[in-house]
Order: structure tokens, then C-alpha cells, then sequence
């Protein structure tokens, strides 16, 4: 059920979770968590990736594996969110663990995130990171540091619900526009139905009206992201 | 290798080519093709549709199924593109000829297209055909009648080219505007480096810088829709 495993961002001790599968395929994959940290949805995306022959790291963006709830999520996430060169460093930090895991190297790894973990990651393409693939699920896509022309190496697929109130249609607009600037190798999907988190078993029913469990959109994008991520691996 | 079938809409005769697959599968697909008329890449995703268990009838939109050239392709599109309710009536021809031929009804149908059948098979969603799903593959987004709230009966999947020089940003934009307006369940991929045309092979390396063909939105388009058309079914 995973191993825990400690590693660093300068001072910073992280706690992430290593799958390892039975039969490796040679490549690994990251896993960013959402703003609450360290949780559920990561974890067993982790273990299904590990299934498929992929090394997965459950990466710890906040330090010792902490969680957090409410407002307190919201702030630890805030914090990262307002440096995206700290954000990237921490992600980082996390692909760095995942490649000396794995023992290959960053081009035969993909780094794949949920909400905030999903801006992360997209984070880490827009920092030229040499990854092959990312994949952002319901991630925030605006970024206060727009990727640079020519500077975004790896392939990125975004999912995102047009009923996400975290990321209005004005912003899955100029994402386009960032991305078809950066003259970067991306994909979009948009599920016209689906709220934030839809991929989150964990919030079906919740009680907070932006963020819903839609097995549709969660069944797709899934399919999706591991079509994207075996041809791009394969490319 | 398909059966011709001709079919009717008022006194102009329609000539399509029918598919029916070994072990069908109780439900039946309507494939509409590009500007030019009823050739290659309608036949070919006909017989694989065939070979998935689907009754497949390729549709004829002209008549006689005739095939036209550079601007008298052009000129047959527009005229159907000029009259939303001529154009629906015309698809709606083909989805008739195809619950008879299959004997199913609507419901069990679904109607994919590509390029100006993309539009067509688009404008049959906005009429509300009651129909399952509606796949639009390079369709023109844009309607000169746009979808009513609560009117729209399929689910939609579009998939569309960032580099589309037929479909630009702001049509991508206002297609998503109006099928959340009209509450739609709809679904919108946007592979970013592909031109129009990317699921044709035969355009490949072609003379128009406007078009050519993607293997890998090809590859992922076609994916995405038959996840979609067999959950859709299922539903």
C-alpha cells in the first residue's frame, strides 16, 4: 500500500508515498495533491498508476506529509500560489525524489495533479521542467508567471469542468492563449457539466456547492490521461 | 465492403452507404462527412463503427452521392450552411434511413461528422433530435441558430484543432457560452497543434496549409469518442 519517503526542498522535509509495480515499464510517474495536502484521491491515483507499471511518487508539497482543512488549506495553498519560482522548486523537489526512485531519468516521467496539485504541475511545465507529460485535473489554470515562448517542454493535457467555479471560462480562454503562445505541445478537454473536484470521490454529495464527484467526467478524463500518457511515452 | 442505400429527403434522392457489423449491438450510428461530399474518411470510420457492433450508415447530404471539388464543395456547403432548418431536415433524412435500416429507434442512435458534418451533426443536437450522442470531429462550432435552453436532447462531444484556421479561438469560446447556456451535456476537446481536417489521412502533407492530418489527435479523438458514444449508450 505504498512506502513512505522522506525528501527535501532546501531545509524543508517532505513526506511523499512511493508505489512501486510489479512489472516497472521503465517510466514514473508524479502525483500532486489538492490544497488540503497529502490525501485520498492522490494516494489511490498513485496505486492505479503503480497497477499500470509506473514508479509513482505521491508528492508532499507542505512539509512532514500535513494536511490541512477549510481555511487552513486554503492558506498553505495561497502561500505557494503567490511564489510560482517556490512553487515550481517544490514540485521540483518531488520529481527530483521520483527520478532517483525510479532510476530513470525526468524525460521518462510524467507529473499528473488534482486542483491545486493541477496548477502545480502545470507549473512545473511552464518552468521548462524536462518532464514528458503533465496531466491537470479541475487545476487552476491561470498562472502569475505565463509560460515563455518556446520554454514549456513537456506535453500537457488540462481537464477541467465548465461548471468549476474555480476556473471561469475566462480562464480556460486565455489558457488556450498561453499555451498556443508558448508555442507548447498541449491538449483540453472540457466537461461541460462538471464542478470542481470531479474526479474526488471523497466530495460526492458534499457540502460545498462548488465541488461535486462526477463519475462521467472522472471516468474520461482518467481514460483520457492514460492514452495521453502512453503515447507521449511512447513518442 | 458497405451497401448502397438510397433515402429520401422531400424529392431529392440520397444515396449513403450502409455498414452492419457481424454481432450488432443493438444500436446504430449516423456518420456525415466533409464539405467534398461522401468519400474516403465517412466510408472508412463507417466500417470501423461496423466492426464495434454498430449499424453504420454513411449519410449523404447532396444527393445522388455526389462528390464536388475546391470552391463547388465550398458552394454546396454554404448553401446547406445557409438554412439551419434545410441542413437539420437533411441529417434528420439520414438518421430516418438509419432507425429503419437498423431497426432501432432514435434513442439507440448516434450521429458523429467531420468538418461541415461536424456542423451538421451539431446542428441536428441543437434541433433536438432525440438522439443519444452527437460527435463532432473538426466541425464548424458556429451556428446561424443557436441552441435554446433545454432544447438540446444529445450529449455532445466536440473535438477541435487550436490551429483550425475554419474554427478560431472566439468560436471555441462562444460554443462553449452556448452549450452551457442552453444547459446542454456536452463535452469539448482542444488538441492544441492540430490543423482542420486532423483525422484525415488522405490530406496528409496536402497543398491547403490550412489542414492536415494529426495522428495523434486522430488517435485520441477517435478514443475519446467511442469511450463517450459507449458510455453514452450505457447511460
Amino acid at each position: 500500500m505504498g512506502e513512505a519517503t522522506i525528501y527535501k526542498d532546501g531545509d524543508l522535509e517532505l513526506r511523499g508515498i512511493v508505489e512501486r509495480p510489479r512489472e516497472p515499464n521503465g517510466r514514473a510517474i508524479l502525483v500532486v495533491h489538492e490544497a488540503p495536502g497529502l490525501g485520498d484521491n492522490a494516494r489511490r491515483r498513485t496505486s492505479l498508476l503503480a497497477e499500470l507499471g509506473y514508479v509513482a511518487l505521491a508528492a508532499d508539497l507542505y512539509g512532514g506529509g500535513r494536511t490541512y482543512g477549510g481555511s487552513e488549506a486554503t492558506q498553505q495553498m495561497d502561500a505557494l500560489r503567490a511564489d510560482p519560482a517556490v512553487l515550481r522548486r517544490r514540485v521540483s523537489a518531488g520529481l527530483d525524489a521520483l527520478t532517483e526512485l525510479a532510476g530513470v531519468p525526468p524525460e521518462q516521467c510524467a507529473a499528473v495533479g488534482y486542483c491545486f496539485g493541477g496548477l502545480a504541475v502545470l507549473e512545473l511545465a511552464r518552468g521548462g521542467a524536462p518532464v514528458a507529460g503533465i496531466v491537470s485535473f479541475h487545476g487552476l489554470l491561470r498562472s502569475s508567471a505565463p509560460a515563455k515562448k518556446g520554454e514549456v517542454r513537456a506535453r500537457i493535457l488540462a481537464c477541467t469542468g465548465a461548471k468549476d467555479p474555480l476556473v471561469p471560462l475566462e480562464d480556460v480562454t486565455a489558457f488556450q492563449e498561453e499555451m498556443d503562445a508558448a508555442a507548447a505541445d498541449w491538449q483540453l478537454i472540457v466537461y461541460g457539466r462538471a464542478l470542481h473536484s470531479f474526479t474526488n470521490r471523497n466530495v460526492a454529495g458534499g457540502a460545498d456547492p462548488r465541488m461535486d464527484y462526477d463519475p462521467s467526467a472522472d471516468r474520461q478524463s482518467w481514460a483520457a490521461a492514460l492514452l495521453f500518457l502512453e503515447e507521449t511515452f511512447s513518442a
